[in-house]
């Protein structure tokens, strides 16, 4: 490698995004790269050629490690989505002119669903023109809904974050009695898949019983269902406590959180912005039942909760970004570094690369069969899959009693 | 000490309540009691005859660190309000027949201000009826409110989740971009007091521009310049993110929360149930500005987040439960333990007994000049005051990626 790089990060926010920048810039640096751009606010921002010389903000292995440990997108995010090659060349062309420009050797893009879209369409312009700029994505989305990667940097760290944060809900539901009881619903993100609200399972051990019901957006809920549960639910037990996503639908199609409310509002992908599912809920069981309630939303801490990271999604996280760099070093384009799995216990993992045509724009969802037969919790192969995935921790670097962060003025 | 103690806990759940816990079993049975008896859900359980020999629950050192380390109480809690000796000698009579068949020497009551009414009114009747059980209040509460303490224990703890995550949510804030900016607005507990909003402030530092207003319940809330301060910021940053204490009024003395949803539900104590004071003033932000806006409740996760305990705080509840038996043992009563700064920098603190008729009912709210004359924000003093108390960590003891709690089958 003797060009120039140039790294963006894309799509929602999440605790491991940045360990794959440090691991992209070091890896980079080791091969020789010359110089380490970032966009900022990924290519949105790149359009108006706005980037920086990472140099100037990772100086040392102390800046590496405070990068690690900084939730969110360092360099600024972006959710834009390229208009296809022969609908609008000139953007295409804008882009090829800016990074001939940098001379960028190699197109590193930290993203989701979305941000595979674009590495697709830029390696398949490059293609066509003859360009010789390599494009790699680095997979990272909490949702985990991601193709052909056993899983995605970014969720082991919200799952132990979920589970964690879950468990202490539960202790805290149960420290007051209420005549009728009461019941804490607790929404989770994940539009379409259920792998997070599925983590909320990972509370349940030896000194915690984990939530009554666990409802994933893959099946149609039953609103009547879920009310006769929670009451059954409630002549045993003083506290339930149930997990939701964010996207559940009933069979008709609508989501639970639009009976409550009307909904206006989709952001540039087309995609719904939900919120208030478990507020719908909460308000149907203290209806239905007269029982006290209460519904929490995990809303972006779960994404961005970088001082509870797990250990393994963060290395993880920096190993991806590596292997980018290497996969374009040694002449890759067009594809996305996967995390192959090679065993659950130990566990074992390496990366690969795979056609990003396979995998952008194809959502993952939880298999039926890692759910249970009444569809209102995970099975046993869920946690297996991602009990790894929440192991070890990355201990946050404190400074006067808080998280220290790497920090880009804005 | 050569006779029994009973223990219980009262009010809404904190990380450090359990650490008071441990402290009282630990000094009493140091001090030679025969049995330690936990009250399940407090003093009503008691009256039901509830209780639990803690012995068969702590059985060895492990197990005193894993309750310092379990958020929420142990014992479980309740929120009952005696009545007064003349109104209902009745309940009275109960309580002291319960306590002469357990043998109760001292008795130990760990909550917040109606908690201490509580062992007011016991210790009162016992001095009328020449009972010789002792009554100490331990003070707990995540509000800080208490008089004549310096602090209470819970205070630092979910002082450190909030400084914590608001820092989080600063930096997922910034990551994507709108065309209008966005605006995110933090509910924290805290119905009169503003101690929890103002920790929010704990979270700038030289990694963090902190919240860009913090607002206090003490003051009036003034809808229509909180409009035009944020209009203003909008101007020249593309996030704002504002921390609003759950009980913001306006000057004609209605809950924020109040102007957008009705409000029927009051708990024992005749306290307004507040929720949605972050939600209105997001909605109000969207209408007038028509920027993006979102808005999270830190819910029950702050006062049960222990995975993120401050190491002062619960060393220090684990202090004042030692010093409440010790206080009982030496033939103290009537009284509640408090917390005794004696120096900000190096911070020094001891505890002291006081008497439980001047606190009780009595409310400590954030001093005036603590805050900046805008009433905005918070003063250095405010800061200088909260910054010790969130020092140092407790580590939680984690088992296959999640911490452990001390458990009790319920």
């Amino acid at each position: 490698m003797n060009g120039n790089i140039i790294v963006g990060q894309s799509g929602g926010p999440t605790a491991a995004i940045n360990s794959s920048l440090a691991g992209v810039y070091r890896t980079a640096k080791d091969r020789g790269a010359r110089k380490v751009f970032g966009m900022l606010h990924g290519i949105q921002g790149l359009l108006q050629e706005r980037y920086i010389d990472l140099s100037d903000y990772i100086k040392n292995d102390l800046d590496t490690e405070l990068l690690k440990r900084t939730p969110a997108a360092f360099l600024g995010s972006c959710r834009f989505k390229l208009p296809e090659i022969h609908e609008d060349r000139e953007v295409y062309e804008k882009i090829f002119g800016i990074l001939d420009k940098l001379d960028i050797e190699a197109f590193i893009y930290i993203g989701g669903n979305d941000s595979m879209d674009t590495i697709k369409k830029l390696s398949d312009y490059a293609i066509v023109t003859g360009h010789p700029t390599r494009f790699i994505g680095c997979p990272k989305t909490i949702d985990n809904d991601l193709a052909l990667t056993d899983h995605t940097p970014g969720y082991g760290s919200a799952a132990k974050y979920i589970g964690t944060s879950i468990k202490e809900i539960i202790r805290d539901s149960f420290c007051l009695e209420y005549e009728k009881g009461v019941v804490t619903i607790v929404e989770i993100m994940g539009r379409n898949a259920g792998w997070l609200t599925g983590s909320a399972s990972l509370s349940r051990g030896e000194d915690c019983c984990g939530p009554d019901l666990i409802y994933l957006p893959e099946l149609p809920f039953d609103l009547k269902k879920f009310g006769e549960k929670v009451k059954n639910l409630l002549s045993s037990k003083s506290s339930v406590v149930i997990a939701v996503s964010e996207g559940l639908r009933l069979s008709d199609g609508r989501y639970v959180c639009e009976l409550g409310q009307s909904l206006d509002f989709v952001d540039a992908f087309g995609h719904k912005q939900l919120s208030g599912t478990a507020n719908y809920l909460a308000s149907y069981v203290a209806g239905e039942i007269g029982c006290k309630t209460r519904s929490i939303e995990l809303s972006t801490l779960q994404r961005s909760g970088s001082h509870l990271a797990s250990r393994v999604d963060i290395l993880e996280a920096y190993q991806v970004g590596g292997a980018a760099v290497k996969a374009a070093d040694e002449g890759d384009s067009g594809k996305m570094v996967v995390l192959n799995r090679i065993s659950d216990d130990p566990y074992q993992c390496g990366t690969k690369v795979k056609d990003v045509h396979k995998i952008a724009n194809d959502e993952k969802l939880v298999p039926r069969k890692w759910m249970n037969e009444e569809g209102d919790y995970v099975a046993e192969e869920f946690i297996n899959y991602v009990r790894p995935l929440i192991q070890g921790d990355v201990s946050p670097i404190m400074v006067d009693g808080i998280p220290r962060h790497l920090f880009r003025p804005v």
